[in-house]
């Protein structure tokens, strides 16, 4: 492939520090399923990170993530309340209502993001038999809109959510392009907000592969080792993605991954604000571009950039950048974009 | 870990060409999900071994090729027919239950195999709708004993299968140890006798991670890409995942490490056999020994060397080989056992 | 209870002429589990309505007919659409999404009623891994709203599903309503207007309890007497099911029961519309009226008479009749009202 | 059918006291979905028998109410231990493991019967994440092979399950069978000696339709109207199975129900025991009698007496007398085997 790549972060490769760690971590023989001490340290970064009293467990992707954290929460009869852009609701090939049995409530959102004004609505049926029983809130963040919510706000709607008896998941497969967006510890836009469980990226932000639930509250945890083994997510050689969290957690990489991709869509954006046929559809708060580009230009600029269309009718796409995307890389795509909108 | 282990073959990291060619697919962009060039050549490599009408699906783990292949051909009103020591259904924490909805029927083994005459008592409450109805056989190659199929045994159940409506899967976690034993190709005991599905295990054999579901029968695959992905075991960095696959297939290397681990377990069965208070209970046809220890000797054997207890009450230990176990591995702890037994 | 309901059609009881065919059923021995001449008798009445093809079985409750139908259409990674307003959707406590591990996608719709143009949009994502594939298109008749198909609307969504690889499932629990209202057989609203799948009801009816599950088209039910035994529906003593089934469809009892119900709700919006505070929000097509009444005058109202708010935020109730409801009960609820809104 | 039948208990009919109680339900408008008077005096006559604390549930039939009392009790990796004879595992078509998701474990039984010494063997795995967890004990009353369990014993399994931490279940479809021959009121073989949930059962002890589900300890059913509801088990004119149930309780109609079936296999079996031919393999405890019938006698006798064969191997057949056979059938039958046998 020789088009720079800007259509998802998960098109970028392993980070040298993360390959560095998997081929330190092949030293001979170790307990497998996470009976090593690469994934007991790995644990003690994420305990550093959120709080003694969180408990992790690894997982093989975003998904597995997903839905085995909202496995631990539900039973089959109650329903999980989410934005129809999440990916739970979109993306996973309906995963979430196949393992955990519960039905899936998109509220609409235009931005990705939920607020505690909407989502007073859906509990009107609680105690009536007839209907699923909302029992958890999944928020995304960043959310798949390229918007991220701030800790007040996360905070909000874990309140709203612990009043009526529900838990906040919160999908943070891009978690750490909110926190380097924000300035902020990991912990302050989760364990310190109210999040009950988390769904950690580790894949979109440089990993070869690997995922983490951390529950950061207690006694949700208790039979998560059977759930995640019977959900066909327990690794034998599980060393492998403890050392990828490891050297992720150490010395800030995953800080400074997620900043490099969030500067680098900030850059482009800035650009392409002033290009007057294009228009920018969504803030641009991490590693995301939504916007609004002329459609016979689309074709033109994909011969020379991967990016995917969002919607065909509004002519709206989705621009991504990664933490190895680099500011040449922007430049020029910047350049085809002023070129093909002859600015140039 | 300085004790070495005979734990089990996922104790063992990675091979060190499986770690190059992980490191070699570490360059820029590719598409995510399956679309890019090392997943194509792993495919190709697939077919190449197992036939052109062969379809392959790379997943992460063991559990999930079995639980996903299963998938495919049932319904929830069908059972599983399989051995009563099969990792189906000992192992997989229900998996196979919860995922399928299946009902797993348990055939009595003494050796890990099953045998044609035993099936047919299986078959009787066929098209009763008050029983779940047989809809497959599945056979682990090499066994959970450590015993393996020949290839006739492997067809014969395969005729029995297909004659009366079922499909053939095999637990192919260990296939590579069957082959190597056997001197064979790996579509010798599988594709051209019958096999169905066929989970093709990678981890167990020198990588990192990885595993194949391979449809070698025309028409069953066709909305496997669903299930894989509802499955939770679409890999978003699927690269080095074929990658691995890439290494395994190509000179052999699949061959060499199965070869080695079980000219290892055979080796020390050799040792074994010499010391008189021990008794070896099953055929030692792979990289698997099962051996009567007298109890008062395994705690001292096991303070230098790991193994697990497979019975209790039988004093029945299980010993296993890896790619990476030496002669000089093996030696050593034949001297321990013979020291322990008072031989030196 | 001396109040006369308008809450729902099954507050009512057993007609007479069901009842009647209970109590001579019950004369000695017969096979349990459909094994039995008053279910051939019924299965054949149900041939008589619905073609020669259709093949029927009896399950317990309309839940059941509408899950285990989309049951044995889908598979997990499938979608069933329907309105937003479908029982299958709203009712059910996810009980579709329990039992087939689907996701069900709601479509807005005003009146309970989908149309082609708006189904297009759901089918963007057909053959993408990463989303459900719809498979089966499920409408209400009559509609949840109290309104109804003409058999060229089913008709035209029947083509679309089918050139589209969907299948078409009618919920029929008020199809005796729907026909009776639009003057016509069963069969002009579903076997010849393309419906595959068809959930009859029994109960709202006039029956004490059984739903059917009737598929018109071959090749559909091969395997569904294990999806209804294995759903729980399978009914030992089945001929006292089957018995009230041969009630209904004999002399015509099925309309006579719908028609008395229709005819009420229609006298019943005829003397709402000529009060100026009530405003009737659906079109009264079968036994339900829709309206709206001032919020104060809900609570006198439901003093003498039940019936359900539909819409607190809106003031609109829902006022059911059913085929017990007789002229002297609408003139004195009609009269409750005129006198409450002070027409009187 | 001319034939008197031998071959189950629900071949039978409606009892008259039962049929007459829904025939005096059958007046008017009541609330649906067991929001009716019926339900209410229902369960408090259910309360009566099982104790103040008792939760009563109604479901359509024998399979719901094992399967939803087992959902109530275990999480899909958990583990249902049971005899290898016992319903849920032989006769529900896979409706356990599809609904709950669970594993289950059968235990070899040569009379149908658990006991302590044996249960030990499957805790082994406890607390191993590879391992389905057993949560629940789940034992039959009478059993399947018409034997039955004395308090004592019931109390032995009871304790050993709190002891460890699992749950006692009951599938108690012959349970009334059970205390007449004990000549013990229904708790003293229930609530009184552990047993934590209940199916009870109603269809084979003479009513049309309905079986309970019965919590007798506090805590387990707080959530299970939402089982019941999503099980697809709620009815909508609930008041008649109600109406059945109460008119069973009262005035001991369970109780001379359940004498006169077991009267007349206790009558049968003492003719059969006369007759060298025939060997009798099982206590006949209940209402069923087991028994090993030359195979060349069975068509012969078959020709005027339903009843199945158990066991085509061993030659051993089953016959089930009901609430309606009478010692003039019983005689019939009798005379005829005797004939059949050359006695005559």
């Amino acid at each position: 492939m020789n088009k720079k790549s800007f259509a998802s972060d998960n098109y970028a490769g392993i980070h040298p520090e993360v390959l560095q760690a998997i081929i330190e971590a092949n030293t001979g023989h170790v307990g497998s399923y996470g009976k090593d001490s690469y994934t007991e340290q790995a644990i003690e970064k994420f305990k550093e990170h959120f709080g003694e009293q969180s408990e992790v467990y690894f997982v093989f992707n975003g998904t597995a993530a997903n839905v085995l954290s909202l496995q631990a929460l539900t039973r089959s009869y109650h329903a999980v309340l989410c934005a129809e852009t999440a990916h739970i609701y979109t993306d996973e090939c309906g995963a979430p209502e196949k393992f955990t049995g519960s039905k899936l409530i998109p509220i609409p959102s235009g931005n990705g993001k939920l607020n505690v004004e909407q989502l007073g609505d859906y509990l009107e049926a609680t105690g009536e038999q007839h209907h699923s029983q909302p029992k958890v809130i999944s928020i995304s963040q960043t959310t798949e809109m390229g918007t991220l919510y701030t800790p007040q706000e996360v905070m909000a709607i874990a309140e709203f959510a612990h009043q009526h008896g529900l838990y906040l998941h919160m999908d943070g497969s891009r978690l750490a392009n909110a926190a380097a967006s924000l300035g902020c510890k990991l912990r302050d836009i989760t364990t310190d907000v109210g999040v009950d469980v988390l769904s950690f990226g580790g894949t979109k932000n440089g990993m070869m592969i690997g995922e983490a639930v951390v529950f950061l509250r207690n006694g949700l945890s208790e039979e998560f080792k059977y759930i995640r083994k019977q959900g066909m997510q327990l690794g034998s050689k599980m060393r492998f993605i403890s050392a990828q969290f490891l050297a992720m957690l150490k010395n800030d990489l995953w800080r400074r991954n997620a900043q490099q991709a969030n500067e680098m869509a900030s850059l482009l954006a800035k650009r392409m604000q002033k290009i007057p046929q294009i228009q920018i559809t969504q803030e641009v708060q991490a590693n995301a571009i939504f916007a609004m580009i002329p459609s016979e230009y689309i074709p033109v600029l994909q011969e020379s950039h991967f990016f995917y269309v969002w919607s065909e009718q509004e002519s709206v796409v989705r621009i991504m950048t990664s933490f190895d995307t680099t500011s040449e890389n922007i430049h020029r795509f910047a350049e085809e974009m002023e070129k093909v909108c002859g600015l140039q």
